[in-house]
């Protein structure tokens, strides 16, 4: 990834920023991962403290106990598919989604100072990760992959073993975090591998967003053709849909909650007109929130 | 899980089975596998060979060579959602979906003899497993869970590591494969836990199966209200949808390929007619299979 460090962007402000010595935002995982490169990018110039978690439900509870302002957490690659976890999580938790950035992932092999592809027995990553490179690794003569809890913990990991035979794949910047070398930068199968991010926060956006998008999560009452009916509401408004997603309702076997995000700020007459219209088919409807449209 | 062994099924004729020494099952994990549970469950009493896969895309190899006659794989839990990587499979190898069982999951922690749950400091197995028993796991004093590239296989590292303070989360089973005990049976969050198999093979059904299910992927074209418009073919023909599912095209981001699975079997009138309507709003679509619905 290139962090374009020119580009300007309009900062929603922090409900917090004015009061405490500084801004906080909080991500799963070791400084230097992804979801970090995520925030560089989406809050550009202003300074912040990171509030680096161990899961992705440490960053919802960080940003509902205040201790961190925002939350940044990967939602959809576009190789791999949703992260469903921070769907359920999303919904289990009262934060609003205030932001989206989309990131260009670009994995690199990293591995320590000494070690080269020959030396390399395993390939330490996340399992997404793994998968998003799995044609370079098996072009690895001899070098197997091993699941690990995330990229940039991996690349921590390959620099606390001190072992010539491990690599790990991960971001260029977690390199220069854990004293690693890349052996190959861009090792992705796929170069249209983007990844996007949710920006959260305990408010909701009090302005209208520029190319604002929104989300909401509901079931479906068990009538026949609902999701048809509830497909219509958007379609008859002319309202454009950008994802449909579902997951299962737990304890509800073969049920499920439908995730959908749409062109239009949650107060303008088009989304209330066709939540109006919605209501009667689920028997829950919330809305994630309402943010400006990434590029 | 307590298998019914009373209980017959109308086997679908093995395209094999005359022909060679015994039918073959190919599944992923190692013995005592839920994906094995699930092969004895579907194919009752007939007797078959395992063909135990390190990866779910061996399953699909090894059916399409002709090493197993029959794949089974997952492909969806009612708690954590889709097992993706099959559906992305299924689309990129050419076997139909012959059957589908819905499997009871019931985990147990199973640890070495001589191991309590005073002596367990770690629990691997499977990410969606840790993830199912997420509540009771957190409850066991000073333990945290390791993840590991699948259950049964959690249990046979716990048997060959020989170590009192490593648990596995598995299933009853397994623990009588590796010689392990149970130390607590039942450990899932949620009762209502069942994943859904589908059983492959390389031949289409020749016979309509009783309550017919099909499943089919395709893309959608670029133009307004397309999924709208999708879903209305099925609403306008009155037949049920049971699941809806989207997954990202790889190379085109934010574009994506729906898989559905509907009532009927695909050379019914109704199946006939909504695929000619379908047709011209996809610029690509497969029938991945018609099967008898799981009770």
């Amino acid at each position: 990834m290139r962090r374009q460090l020119t580009k300007s962007r309009k900062l929603p402000p922090s409900p917090k920023a004015w009061f405490t010595a500084g801004m906080k935002v909080a991500f799963q995982g070791v400084p230097g991962a992804y979801s970090e490169l995520a925030a560089h990018d989406y809050f550009k110039k202003q300074k912040f403290d990171i509030v680096p978690c161990p899961e992705f439900q440490d960053v919802f509870i960080a940003v509902t106990k205040g201790k961190a302002d925002w939350g940044v957490v990967p939602v959809e690659n576009s190789l791999t598919g949703s992260i469903h976890q921070n769907f359920d999580l999303l919904l289990e938790n009262r934060l609003s989604i205030r932001g989206e950035l989309k990131l260009r992932i670009s994995h690199s092999l990293l591995a320590l100072p000494g070690a080269s592809l020959k030396t390399i027995k395993h390939v330490y990553s996340h399992p997404q990760a793994l998968w998003q490179c799995k044609k370079y690794i098996s072009s690895i003569k001899g070098a197997k992959p091993v699941d690990y809890f995330d990229t940039a913990g991996s690349a921590k990991h390959v620099s606390e073993l001190g072992d010539l035979t491990i690599a790990a794949v991960a971001s260029k910047t977690a390199a220069a975090h854990y004293g690693l070398k890349e052996l190959k930068a861009g090792i992705e199968n796929n170069k249209k591998n983007f990844t996007r991010f949710f920006v959260l926060s305990k408010t909701k956006s009090k302005k209208i967003p520029r190319n604002p998008k929104t989300s909401i999560a509901f079931d479906l009452k068990s009538v026949p053709g609902a999701l048809h009916k509830a497909i219509g509401v958007f379609a008859d408004l002319k309202i454009q849909l950008f994802k449909v997603e579902s997951r299962p309702i737990p304890g509800r076997p073969w049920e499920y909650i439908f995730y959908l995000d749409f062109a239009g700020d949650v107060t303008s007459k088009a989304t209330q007109e066709a939540l109006k219209a919605l209501k009667p088919l689920t028997s829950k409807l919330s809305i994630l929130g309402s943010y400006a449209e990434s590029d």
